[in-house]
């Protein structure tokens, strides 16, 4: 295990998550994008990175990581070329079948697979808190408010609500509030109140770059583990070698 | 005018509020309880205050300011005493008919008079700097977020309401989430959101002491001010000599 | 185990604590003073609780646990009484010897001995938190900020102290800052900042109770525990039979 | 009075300021970019809108209102065109001399004349809170806690100390605290606090973009107004037809 940088592949870099990852790594010592993958390449190289359509992916150069926020039918071969390349996978990609999930699984026993809904460290930790401080104060009130942005039409939160489950698996019955103001990133709250005290757990993002930026950090701790299936939590709170 | 302690009338003794009363102004410098009138007099002398029975009002010694938090059928003689005696009135006294209420602004022709509703400093301050903030922020997102012990049935509180209330009056449009937890004393947070930046106005009560202590300061205030009626706003930002 | 109430032995009866335990315990329905033990004994039954002086310790009447919080010269006839009766003890009792720490150590051995400098559950949660939330932040920049009443002499405060240790423990270099103001009962927050995002972890006490309120919970759960010696932590978050 | 949006003359329009509201000027409906004056002009016609050099300066199209975030030396053409044009001038130029200082308040006998050193109007609005809270609340506590990111070297802030400022002249006696962490764009709390309650006045800002935005609406203001020198302070609470 080296201090070099870990080499990424980014794999949907035309896309916004794929084109945060290319500007944020570019001011990082820890990383470096190796290559880029797109869906249609107009430029061999950008910025210093060569750039790969996906017909060309078997050509790319070595990487340690590959980082996929694509679509789900580029998994495939992506997750092939990490098997054989012997790279780990770091993916959010969305709307995975079933049969795919079963292959990150499958290519987990050779490579680390890390797979994730929502790639912001803070919420990771966030939930990791509140599974553990709901089973601790098992008849204290716990309440949920999150506050996003007024074009945000679903409430409560997808994060909310999945902050509200890992509650609710330590034996807490959340509530929610919801507001929609201004241009608000995202905030969620979980309290928890008892007689004469309370605890306020609180995330706040002020930049959509938090997800980028956790994904990288991932890649980075991720280049270090063993092969296995990871999610965000298990990566950020498990046994700093093995998976969850 | 004096720095010598305020001399009060505490009117509806045996209530929760006369009794918080008493024992807070035991520990002011700022003023003392001349004498105490209950319903029904047990004691002729509870620490050092001389008690009187409503029938017995007339012979209270000399005061300043009367606090009274009793029952409409008391007021009258305590306002016909007040205005003999040439002494200020503090009332929290709730249920008044529209008689009483014209009775009260007749006396503030010769004497300072203040009702109000809730005696909290805070909320009084809140109130005000929440129908400022809006008239200076009208396209920005408004949210009132108020919170109460798990017991408390309605929702939004009063006071919520009221701050909704003060906010609309300057053009802007609130929406409410309550939340009830634990035995939290009351907090309102009215928020005003715009792009980029926020503002968030809270109020927090630690203690239900919070309206004796108001009423108290009201009193010492009071002392001071020409015949008038007041609300607690006007008493609190008002021209210090003048009514609002 | 069954669900029948508690029996508490309320040692140190005449102190703050001592009074705030015997006045909480009459509220609940998971416990009930069987007795309690104070230097001075100058009434025998008060509110339907025995009272017996230090002298007459070994008349007591069967009991689950003993709650202490006295003085150190009484602690080591409480454990011996604790031990040939096979119940529990809870002690916030400062200022032991280390003869009298081994002696807990040695005591739990034979029945569950919990010790705790602060048995606020909210903070105990909150240490917790903040370690775990440390060592998965670890570049982030951590502050500790609490709020104390204006009589406060020191700063930062002992729980500030230890919960920026437990962050310490965990690889964060954290800062403190210090608010002395009216009469806050004590607040404590954790910021974790890292770039775009943050997590700020909140404890609130509004009630000097919330140290007898952790105190008679902690019993309740420390009955149900095998022998061995508990901190507060370990008996909230810790395998529901064992020590920690 | 027309509904048309309000012509600006961009004044300094390749700095940071002058760059992040030509930018979001194109965003808005209530005014347009009207002209550009920068020190330098490569490109005649930029996103639309003419740039002249600051020689130009007199051969720009008519406009309502002129906005300079530039150069103390800039600043006295400008502000003879905006008297020959009968135009308002917004500016945010710091290190003026007295002279020009006593330029200004000369102009503002003929035109609208905004000056200020920091132009979020949350900021404002906080200012304006924070005075009027402390002229009611004389004997609470007061302490303002700011937040800034890592890289910020001074502290407290400047706008904490204005902040305090207006405290001040209002009678409270604030101290100060400040944390540095992350990249938070800016976060002042503004506490008074007194017995058994307390109110927090916060403003946080979430985008570098606020002050550009403030100057805009600031600017959309000023054109209803009379001439006189203005304040941002007075151009929202003051009498919407004059100077304050």
């Amino acid at each position: 295990m080296s201090d070099a940088p870990v080499r990424l592949l980014i794999h949907g870099a035309s896309g916004r998550m794929g084109r945060a990852l290319l500007r944020l790594c570019a001011g990082r010592e820890d990383c470096c994008a190796a290559a880029a993958v797109a869906r249609r390449v107009e430029q061999r190289v950008i910025d210093g990175v060569p750039h790969f359509s996906a017909a060309e992916l078997h050509g790319v150069p070595a990487f340690d990581v590959a980082i996929d926020f694509s679509l789900p039918d580029g998994l495939d071969p992506l997750l092939a070329l990490c098997v054989q390349r012997g790279a780990a996978l770091v993916s959010g990609t969305t709307g995975l079948s079933d049969a795919q999930q079963r292959a990150l699984t499958e290519a987990a026993g050779r490579v680390p697979v890390l797979w994730a809904a929502n790639y912001s460290l803070g919420v990771a930790v966030l939930d990791e808190l509140v599974e553990r401080a709901a089973g601790a104060l098992r008849d204290w009130d716990c309440d949920i408010v999150e506050a996003h942005h007024a074009h945000k039409q679903d409430a409560p939160s997808g994060t909310a609500l999945a902050l509200g489950e890992s509650a609710r698996r330590s034996g807490a019955e959340p509530r929610y509030a919801s507001l929609r103001a201004g241009d608000i990133v995202g905030e969620h709250t979980v309290q928890f109140c008892g007689i004469g005290e309370r605890i306020e757990l609180v995330h706040r993002a002020t930049s959509r770059d938090v997800f980028a930026i956790g994904a990288l950090a991932a890649a980075v701790r991720l280049r270090r583990r063993e092969a296995g299936r990871y999610g965000l939590r298990e990566l950020l709170f498990g046994d700093p070698a093995r998976p969850g």
